[in-house]
């Protein structure tokens, strides 16, 4: 009697069938970890050490090969080395087995040799509709199922604790390093993956079938690049449907750290703005400080991104100190600690608490369980915050049941899914946080995880709807000059009055004057450098001597470039210039940038970016995140510029992620008019992929 | 026989005769915290409760009055309430105890009364000759004389680490969380003192104190604001020629935060720009994260601040997820992870170790002790970098005694003050982290403070030697026009053309036109706003007929300003503008700042901040700070401008600090112009105090 073929989900998240390919006898082997700790952690399924040179195995009877193997096998651990996985990639195809995983380093991270063996893998695997985990991948742990699958060294630990987190890592040993810290705080574990390369399976596919399984209640990831990203959105969408949030860590926030993930990995770095960019469409939250992710879980779970987040909380405290640098804290990842409002103010004062200023000190109304309970309810009743925080003082050291029973009173009453309430607690405090750990509530040891995660929080939004990509039926040429990148704009929706004329004679008299005069050429990007651009010619008379010595300068400067002809603009005055960009991230795909012009903008990178395309509420956030362009909204009286052109501007400008064609584009400056004025594109190019 | 009276250092720092002054004999209360916890943690010096209903207090001899108690008091703590202490506080001086310290708050942090009760307070101690810790103070702790002298929960503990960090702390609470913080690293303290209001003892004063206790290794400061900031000054001098390192984490980095810390101790804040040019000028190393406050002390005992810091590491790890993380967090704080150079390459060659790239990683290579000292030994050996670091993966958290061996031994080869080992253990790794403590190795816990204190020792400087303040000879008058500003700016050593006229008729014929002309008065902050500023007057007939237009002009819109003539200056062209600003900060004193000039600048805050008076040098390198000044260097070919000419017009102005009457001033824009043209002011105002 056989059984019914896994699922993917079955074999790769609970298999009950394992082989470990390479299995050694040496205890103090990597490759004898699997064995052991399988063992050690209680794994109650088959396993089938395989290892052509022993009878047995720690034990165990051993298969000389795969093929011996009697029945059906879910998941092929391959603890061999580099040289010899392809021939035991072929045997779980000849097996039939679902899913291989490859603890092998020396792939696609170790230079093109290593990136041909990582290919020749895939298509093996691909071939035989194996699915693989890795290479250099630390394996699976299913704590809830007792699966120790992995020669992670964390599961020398005696016990671990079985929780309702899901890990995925791409950096193995981070699987280890997490679930010890997970542990010391009573945070405990569904299941830890270590995809490292990701050939094949990649930790947005398998975050998507973490989604499903009903043991899992929140999605953390290590990431070191983001691979597959229509895997990701997938995932985002199906964990957001699910009710399950994703945590994501990723290395990268500086060019060391890129370079180095990029190194570690054999990923193509993208820039972190695009990761961050990736992160916000797709609703998966990011935080930046290590605990974070740890400590986040709990404020994220049974709860659905706020619709108009205040990024403020309110905040009581039995310890001045320690409450006024959770509130600075919070204050310096822009978060407000803000003073009760009415109605919280109005409770507070029904419970003789203090009911003034940004911090409720309520260490001299007395820290007894109820007392804390009614602040934090107060505190929980203002309208205009997105959570309550109690900032716990030496109770949290010394009478841990007393300091943590008015903060679950506090967070019972809200009920679940309902305004959060966490905790930071200023000393150590080692058995306050299990008990808050406990109770699900999320409880901080530092104030910068602790700022970081709140701001995480006020910063979670729903997976985006990303605007419908209609087909844009126009035809750039092979070699497109700055006309044809004007005419792909128009078609876009962004139209620039502009003509062109194929030589000096043919240009028009009838222009609105003064206006600029350009070379056009597809081998031309910076026309200014060989005297290709002329500004505020008054006249036709002026245009056309302008145009002839033009050409001859150009000629003259340039003699291999393609000149196609002549560009006439009016002149553009408006009240501020804009960049627009485009471009294709290695890691996340189609982005569109704005930042304000100019040589400043530029030294201070104030620009906001996001995933193309994007609508017009999009772009208004955009704007709005731009420094460089507040004066347009009518900053210190200044005159307000037409922000609903613009914002039309970057929703038509990042549809070029409907044409594959096109890998970069830029418009710089675009010059913003006065409200009612529009925007006008003052130059321009597009290159193609 | 009595003993020779004490130093203030040991009656506050080492009290042997302590009077308790409103013990109480209900161990349930705070008033009795004190006795108990001297008691219980072994003080052996004599202790007088003084209650006056009591004959004995919690089983020890209790005295009616101060004045009843035998011989001589080192030490008066002052537990009853805030309006039994004006009285208490006349007994001491009765007394003649050099020291007390008072617990009770609602003193100048409550309001213009509780401000006007420490005005009295201060008064009648200084009139008496007593030294007053407080009010709203914890006490002392000498944990090496077992004098646990202090109401703070934290000595609930039963045992607690003495060792060679002082902690002097604005907040009693936080004492007790960075005390058990310490404990369960096996971080021990000499000395915690809570300093509370510090309405006569200074955190800066008791520095100073500490500076010079042989037991003290290093001065741990937490600061809601920073007060006396000349005791902080002559603390830093003494403690940086004792060799002992100041370390402060303050309070006020948000503007949240900067309003609680202001409102919770009474004090004005100052900005946290002003905090930070206060620490660099002394020589204070700032962490901004909370948990560095116990990491960087290990990192900088025992060493002097860097010559020529290179804000460079070598990293090793034996995990890579964790070295890519911890290289990352440094690249976010602005340490680079730099590859070997040629010499430590060379090393690692020869011992068989990875030699390239920016984290040596020796998983593979093995992370036996022998081979980590040998990886860490050879990045000693780089030239060009500040510090080695090992990050430690699995290892730290299952043999705590082999992961930690390979570090301790390079940095025993490196010899104490030699250049710095420090480690960053991934997992958790309590074991781990206490020997490292032990063996005095700086050790992080996260990332994020890894990252912080690495930053605070490249940035660690020698206190400063301020440039003299020679006495300026200039007189100002009363009611200071911009003439006149620009005369004391003459004065101090920044000399710009300009004339004057009492009115259209005198207005010089022979001036270098175009010039702009500008009415003068001290009644007008804002001249263009009511006509009173005219630009590129060709002649002197177009410039007498401006100044009576204008004249008429301002007459009409402000009637009542003074009108004390005209300024003619020469258009003055240049490359950029930049602001110079001069304030004298509430907490650190005279300060002056140096911008970019323009709207755009300004809303990107891009500025540097410095105490004053400034040297050139240091002009120099507020110069370099300021992004938008970069062109100026010959950024992307730009033409280059007179820095030079600017870095005196910053130190010249600077020396405005020397003027106690000059409350504030400003320069904007002052324009800079080629190399060899100069700096000109174009605009100037100054403000008496």
């Amino acid at each position: 009697m056989t059984s019914p073929a896994p699922s993917l989900a079955q074999a790769l998240l609970n298999p009950r069938r394992i082989a470990l390919i390479g299995a050694s006898g040496d205890p103090s082997r990597i490759t004898a970890r699997a064995q052991i700790y399988l063992r050690k952690h209680g794994f109650d399924g088959a396993l089938y050490p395989v290892n052509p040179r022993a009878e047995t195995v720690l034990g165990e009877r051993a298969y000389p090969s795969l093929a011996a193997v009697p029945g059906p096998v879910d998941f092929a651990y391959i603890l061999l080395g580099t040289a010899q996985v392809e021939e035991q990639i072929a045997a779980v195809a000849a097996k039939g087995v679902p899913v291989a995983c490859v603890l092998a380093d020396g792939f696609a991270e170790a230079g093109p040799e290593g990136r041909a063996r990582q290919e020749r893998l895939v298509a093996a695997a691909r071939a035989a509709g194996v699915r693989l985990l890795g290479p250099n991948s630390m394996g699976v742990i299913n704590l809830r199922a007792r699966t120790a699958l992995s020669v992670n060294a964390a599961l020398e630990a005696e016990s671990l604790p079985a929780g309702r987190l899901a890990l995925v890592s791409q950096s193995g040993s981070m699987m280890g390093a997490i679930l010890s810290r997970g542990a010391a705080r009573g945070i405990g574990f569904s299941h830890l993956i270590g995809t490292g390369n990701e050939a094949d399976l990649t930790a947005g596919e398998i975050a998507a079938l973490l989604a499903e399984e009903p043991e899992v209640d929140a999605i953390l990831l290590f990431l070191e690049a983001i691979r597959a990203p229509h895997h990701f959105a997938a995932a985002a969408r199906r964990a957001h449907a699910a009710g399950k949030p994703i945590i994501a860590y990723k290395l990268g926030r500086s060019p060391f750290g890129a370079e180095l993930a990029s190194s570690h990995t054999g990923a193509l770095a993208g820039s972190d703005a695009a990761a961050d960019a990736f992160f916000r469409a797709h609703g998966i939250a990011r935080v930046t400080t290590f605990e974070a992710l740890l400590e986040l879980p709990a404020l994220l779970i049974g709860r659905r991104p706020l619709p108009r987040p205040q990024r403020a909380v309110g905040v009581m405290t039995t310890t001045g100190g320690g409450g006024a640098m959770a509130v600075d804290c919070l204050g310096v990842a822009g978060i407000e600690a803000r003073a009760p409002d009415a109605r919280a103010a109005a409770l507070l004062a029904a419970e003789n608490l203090p009911h003034h200023g940004r911090l409720i000190d309520v260490t001299l109304a007395g820290t007894r369980p109820e007392r804390v309970a009614a602040a934090l309810g107060a505190l929980l009743a203002a309208e205009d915050t997105d959570l309550a925080l109690s900032v716990v003082g030496s109770s949290a050291q010394f009478r841990p049941h007393d300091a943590v029973a008015g903060i679950v009173r506090a967070a019972e009453a809200a009920g679940r899914g309902g305004k959060p309430v966490a905790a930071f607690l200023v000393p150590q405090a080692d058995a306050s946080l299990r008990l808050l750990a406990e109770a699900g509530i999320p409880a901080f040891r530092t104030p910068e995880s602790c700022a970081d995660a709140i701001r995480a929080w006020c910063e979670w939004r729903a997976p985006r709807e990303a605007p419908p990509l209609a087909p844009v039926a126009h035809a750039l040429p092979a070699a497109p000059d700055e006309a044809d990148a004007r005419r792909l704009f128009a078609a876009l929706g962004l139209d620039t009055p502009f003509a062109v004329a194929p030589d000096p004679e043919t240009l028009p008299a009838d222009a609105r004057f003064p206006v600029a005069l350009k070379i056009l050429s597809p081998d031309l990007a910076h026309k200014t450098e060989v005297g290709g651009v002329a500004l505020n010619i008054p006249d036709a008379a002026a245009l056309q001597r302008e145009a002839a010595a033009m050409l001859a300068r150009v000629r003259a400067r340039a003699p291999a470039a393609r000149i196609t002809g002549f560009l006439v603009q009016p002149m553009a005055g408006g009240l501020a210039e804009a960049i627009l960009g485009f471009r294709r991230d290695p890691e996340v795909g189609p982005l569109v940038l704005l930042g304000a012009g100019g040589v400043m903008a530029e030294l201070w990178r104030d620009t906001a970016l996001r995933l193309a395309p994007v609508t017009e509420a999009e772009a208004r956030e955009m704007i709005a995140e731009v420094r460089g362009l507040r004066p347009l909204a009518g900053w210190r009286g200044l005159p307000r510029g037409d922000l609903e052109a613009l914002a039309r501007a970057v929703a038509a400008f990042s549809r070029l992620a409907a044409l594959p064609e096109i890998a970069e584009a830029e418009i710089n400056p675009l010059i913003v008019g006065r409200e009612g004025e529009g925007a006008a594109v003052a130059d321009a190019w597009v290159v193609r992929a």
